[in-house]
């Protein structure tokens, strides 16, 4: 069967599947989820036999140690994963809330019910723990999926899904609920994107690459679980100890990650105190600083930040710095660079501080506390799918919730339109 | 300047606009609604002439009467839609409402805001009440709006939007907050589907080629204003003579809408009695019956129903009937063949109501109801901007809170994440 016959084929079982699961009780599915824990841990060898021949074509073609570490699992990692599937079990059950409910003067009773989404797609990067957390949140809310993990991890996502897939229908969970595509082709990828009618949300894990090739070729929605070009500002009014703390925090804690600072943006009125400061600070952890010429003439060692620099999401221990001369400056410079994630200011100022959280244009938006805390499990709830930066349906954090829709139950006895 | 670079500039000084926008209060925001609707008062003359010649250039094109009646205003009409603008003031502010928020252990405080969307981009069919509804929805909820109406009423357009457009800002409101593309070309529309990073949401409201075109074209989020296939299924329970009144009501009482009915499920074990009384009170509407092998039994002047019709939205006095065997082939059909706008079933059945209610996915559910009421205004909710069949953002009627997206403002005392 050619590739895209075998997707729409996956989407089509996708969609059947999805109608039996909006309908199953919280209980089948919580011991469904259990079931695929303790499956992932009897199966454990055979899981980690297929890692380890993933890591071993991984490495034979020189792929970098931070990405080897994405992909490598062993049995304290698939532990954790377990546990995750547990702390999902754990979560309340977000299908069937009724969100509001009312009675209009011809007597209809109306209620907004949340359900399931349907058919979850996903394309993402080489973490086999993605593939089994994104199975755990999509069963958990009555969804479909369908996966299509990074070519690197091919080996670990067909026995991962082929595992918990057992376990889930012995279960009570019907067949075809979590489905992997077998190819890790790019085709593949982009007949997913187009499977309108059979997919209700694709949501994209990945970089500039992957968002341009949805942006270019999907027709089914899609929920990006965007990339983050998140700021700190230290405003003019800061305590600037404090300010050091969340730099260093934002900068440093986990460099790699999307909530991770990028660009520090110091008041001019404070900058000569605090951008030695920060320097220091910043050097001292490793950290490449790229600066502007006014940074540039406090550290004459840094480098200059080039105009690629404010748009760029380092991902790693490089910081642009830049000295404004008022928060309006602060605002629009973050609302032009940034990608719409987390972004802080530090500030003592009551004004600064509401003018900020009300015009910087983010999903999160932070006054006196680290980017770091956009976060699922930080803001307390539960385990996510991704971090949202667009502005339709979810925005930041992405846990069950964003993967249910509404609809309206409308009762009557009779009522016909005047 | 060619059609590329005016779109991108109009979408360039909307998205400035909507900063300015995000943070006006409500009053400013009510008193350009209330200016608005004064000047379009004021400016009758002007805008019934350009209406005039849009009636004249379609009269000469040979357009249907039907076309024809949306595109007219008089001054009845033109009063209609400056009321539906002080109805719009009256609404509910959405901006600035906290959603919820706690606090979380380390102490950070967390709320999540109701934000504007951004930039909202329409296109639409021929019809100049959407441009001044759409304006006014966009305003009160916070968002600068780029309109592309029906290239028919481009004369009313661009004199309605100047209109308003002047009206508004000399009460306050950000120049270019709302805006129209003169060109009514296709290609302009593409663009408009192409402009991220300034368009946030893109609401496309027309037939199945502008749909087609923007799954092929948009790079922007869509929210789909929906075609609506929707059905009436009368159940072995039914109670009869309430089913003939909803039946009538669903198909004749305003057939031309989206939420007018175009099938009709019959369960066989009624069948007998009542498609012999609905096929009299339909065709004494001058309702065509294309029926199914046992409608036609019943009633052999039906002529024979296609799987194309079971497909199609008609759209006007004609309804397609089908007789099924069981409540589960009922919601299998309408699962299969509907476009999951709104669905009634009459019954007595408590199971089969609550079956229906769970089981079939779309927009709005109805039990005893004619499905006519899928509706802003019949809901309670206020004007809407149209009816979403997606399941992402909104699903049925789109008002305000449509427009709007959610922030997270985080405030700490200087948290950092261990």
């Amino acid at each position: 069967m050619d590739v895209k016959s075998d997707v729409l084929e996956l989407g089509k079982r996708a969609k059947k599947a999805s109608r039996a699961l909006a309908s199953l009780t919280t209980g089948v599915k919580n011991d469904a989820l259990t079931a695929m824990a303790e499956a992932l841990m009897a199966n454990a060898e055979h899981i980690l036999a297929a890692n380890e021949k993933d890591i071993a074509e991984a490495s034979a073609k020189g792929i970098g140690a931070n990405l080897l570490d994405r992909l490598m699992l062993n049995t304290t990692r698939l532990k954790e994963i377990a546990e995750d599937l547990l702390d999902v079990a754990v979560l309340a059950d977000p299908v069937g809330e009724v969100v509001k409910g009312w009675k209009v003067p011809n007597g209809l009773s109306i209620r907004l019910v949340r359900v399931p989404l349907g058919v979850v797609a996903m394309i993402y990067e080489a973490r086999p723990n993605v593939t089994v957390d994104a199975a755990g949140l999509c069963l958990k809310s009555g969804n479909a999926v369908v996966l299509r993990g990074g070519s690197m991890a091919a080996n670990s996502n067909a026995v991962l899904t082929e595992v918990i897939s057992k376990a889930a229908t012995g279960a009570g969970i019907p067949e075809s609920a979590i489905q992997v595509v077998s190819s890790t082709s790019r085709e593949a990828a982009n007949e997913l994107m187009r499977l309108e009618g059979y997919v209700d949300v694709l949501i994209p894990r990945g970089g500039p690459d992957l968002i341009k090739s949805v942006l270019e070729n999907s027709r089914v929605p899609v929920l990006y679980a965007g990339a983050g070009n998140c700021h700190v500002y230290v405003d003019a009014a800061a305590d600037l100890p404090m300010a050091r703390r969340i730099v260093i925090n934002a900068k440093c804690q986990r460099p790699s990650v999307c909530n991770a600072a990028e660009t520090l943006l110091v008041h001019s009125s404070v900058a000569d105190r605090f951008v030695p400061l920060a320097m220091a600070d910043l050097t001292e952890r490793g950290v490449e600083i790229r600066g502007d010429e006014r940074v540039r003439a406090l550290h004459p060692e840094a480098s200059t930040a080039t105009e690629e620099d404010w748009w760029t999401e380092f991902h790693e221990l490089i910081m642009a710095i830049k000295v404004v001369d008022s928060l309006d400056e602060a605002i629009d410079h973050i609302n032009t660079y940034g990608s719409g994630h987390s972004d802080a200011i530090v500030t003592e100022s009551y004004e600064a501080a509401r003018r900020f959280a009300e015009e910087i244009d983010s999903a999160a938006v932070y006054v006196n506390a680290s980017t770091r805390f956009t976060d699922g499990a930080q803001f307390g709830m539960g385990a996510e799918i991704g971090i949202s930066t667009q502005k339709l349906h979810a925005r930041g954090p992405m846990g069950l919730q964003a993967l249910t829709s509404m609809k309206y139950v409308v009762e009557g006895t009779g009522q016909t339109r005047e």
